[in-house]
């Protein structure tokens, strides 16, 4: 087990300098020199461990071992490594090490796998660099549409199509999806919050992705002196913004687990100490793993957000600029991987996931599991993400069992 | 009465003309261009109607008429000529207009007044220029400090004493102060609100000036992943300042006139869709005629703040930064101005200033009196701030009703 932690630390230390932001932290943008090196080295790695080594056409790496019985039966398993600015060395990147880490582990034990196993690294995940996200795992399941890109720009004025024609790659053929035939795919990764840590827990077992709904909210009264205007007389809109605030937090605490709802981002107008706000622009960004809660949740807004400016003379407007479904998980693969935790005695807490992540693009195509590692006090898209090396090897030891029981 | 109010109307073009602001209103700050050129025309007019005009050491102009009786007795009247930046045309002046319109048609009714009359147009109120509100009014009581200047600048680094010395005035010698012997300052101006308007009344009688409070709020929560941190695991500084918000307001509306609550600035940190807020800095802004009742709500802020920081677990600071304490006019002077009104069946509504002025300076030292006209829409420190000019020229008979009875 030493040496394993060791070989971990070892790839954790050599990808954390590919890309190292003087700012702190990996900045390893999706076409960019840093990921260019960060992809060109771990091919390096697969293939001096036997894999068999390609990029398809928009960069996605992998690395492939093939079956002795039923190489046509492919068990996937990885996750990308692009990063935010600034982002911490474990968000994405660890998936994809511990993935090859636990095939060449097996390969070392056991020989050959009668299915094939095969890592990802995953071109691009975070839409950091372009407003695109996802754009790894949904070529790989060819659900990208190149259309979407075509007038897409990077800060610096970088199309899509140059920054990944300059990297080697192009648009993939969309006439050859879905690309592979997998049976399985498996990620892990880091949780980027902290319910196992709470739970005291080492190992997460994901059900499912929550959907996800983001709405604007503007409320208008009028700006007035906040000497010369009696309370009776004002129409204040930031006093709007925080009774539907405190009102909506009230009833989603009722509500419970997993409904999350956040108020992120408030613009106060003209927000001066003495003028009573005449307008305020807020976010709402609620998720839940049921796609029905989640409408219902949506009607309370709605409904306690016009309630309230009514009762203060506002006028309102909602806009609704997200809508993303819940995700669930493979439910006889997800009960395959617990069977193999409990067997092996690895502790695991049943959990959803808030965040985006790769699988919940493959899931409604291929059979999907997902495993999470705890993250220390749940920072993550920060140079201060971490997680305990033990719980990472254990993540590894984990995913070695689950990838034994479906591939040997 | 026609003729008084195309006088009026012809004052108001003239002076509108003088600092026009090509951004909208007018723009008229202290010691500039526009402001020695309204102060020079205004003295050129009082000369013309027989005043003996003349500025003080800091550039106050005065309008003397001496009394033929008790002339060592006098009656002081007027507003300040500064404006704000892209200011009304009635803030300030109307009430230098007013008090030479009913000087001018006393004299023309009745001659000389047995007291002297003098009608002032003070250097500024408004601090719009230079971070010093007041400095006309608190150079006639003697209540400036010059030390407080000395490394005043304006937003160009021009330095409060240049601009002075370059208008041609210079910093008053304290120990001429009090420079005059006043028996009475009586001030109209608009009321900056909408008290009036919603009362009916075409005249406000001020009985106080309101003293006020200012805070700044922080609240330090843990900024967190929207979606992977459940309701329970958050410190939302933004949820703290939405409930101190709201249960301030309630509390404030309780208690009721004239007690006000304003929350005018916020700024939310990270201040991003999908991040809970970390941190949130925002203002109080409260203002009562009673002391007491505003120190006993001052307690209630901080016992409100404490308690809500603590029941979410936020680290809170509640930092004071202005105390002002309220000001009441004078009790006789004022019953007498009421009576005059009641006498000449001008019809008034008694309230408080919750906006400051000059009459709140020299309160405490002379005896004085306040007249307000209405605003319409309360609206004012805009070029939008209008008012009727028939309730102009009503403030103008009101004036010269009370002049007379203090001065014939």
């Amino acid at each position: 087990m030493k040496g394993e932690i060791k070989e971990l630390r070892d790839m954790l230390k050599i990808f954390s300098q590919i890309g190292a932001d003087p700012a702190g932290g990996i900045t390893r943008l999706l076409y960019s020199d840093a990921w260019k090196q960060a992809q060109k080295k771990l091919k390096n790695m697969l293939q001096a461990q036997g894999f068999n080594a390609y990029y398809d056409d928009v960069g996605n790496l992998f690395g492939l071992i093939e079956g002795t019985e039923d190489k046509e039966e492919l068990i996937l398993t990885g996750s990308h490594i692009d990063t935010v600015r600034s982002g911490g060395m474990l968000d994405g990147q660890y998936g994809i090490f511990a993935s090859f880490l636990a095939i060449k582990n097996l390969l070392a034990k056991y020989g050959r796998p009668k299915k094939s196993l095969e890592v990802v690294s995953f071109a691009e995940e975070e839409g950091s660099r372009f407003p695109y996200a996802f754009w790894g795992s949904k070529n790989l399941v060819g659900s990208a549409n190149k259309n979407d890109l075509s007038a897409v720009v990077d800060t610096n004025g970088v199309s899509f199509k140059a920054a990944m024609q300059e990297a080697g790659f192009d648009f993939a053929n969309i006439s050859q999806h879905p690309a592979k035939k997998i049976a399985a795919f498996i990620e892990i990764h880091i949780e980027q919050g902290a319910v196992l840590e709470h739970a005291q827990k080492r190992l997460g077992v994901v059900t499912a992705f929550v959907g996800q709904k983001r709405f604007d909210v503007v409320l208008k009264g009028t700006a007035n002196h906040a000497g010369t205007t009696p309370m009776n007389l004002r129409k204040d809109a930031l006093e709007g913004a925080s009774r539907i605030i405190v009102t909506l937090l009230d009833k989603a605490k009722k509500i419970g687990d997993p409904l999350v709802l956040t108020f992120g981002h408030i613009v106060n107008k003209p927000n001066v100490v003495n003028v009573v706000p005449g307008e305020v622009m807020f976010t709402i960004d609620t998720r839940h793993t049921d796609a029905k809660m989640l409408d219902l949740f949506t009607e309370e807004i709605f409904v306690t957000v016009k309630k309230i400016a009514e009762s203060l003379d506002l006028i309102c407007e909602v806009n609704k600029w997200m809508d993303e479904l819940p995700v669930p998980t493979d439910e006889n693969l997800t009960n395959t991987v617990m069977e193999v935790l409990q067997e092996n005695e690895i502790d695991f807490h049943i959990m959803h996931s808030g965040a985006g992540h790769d699988s919940q693009i493959i899931a409604p195509v291929y059979k999907t599991a997902m495993l999470f590692v705890p993250s220390i006090d749940g920072v993550s898209h920060n140079p201060m993400e971490d997680t305990k090396i033990e719980d990472l090897e254990n993540g590894v030891r984990a995913l070695e069992a689950v990838l034994y029981r479906l591939a040997y």
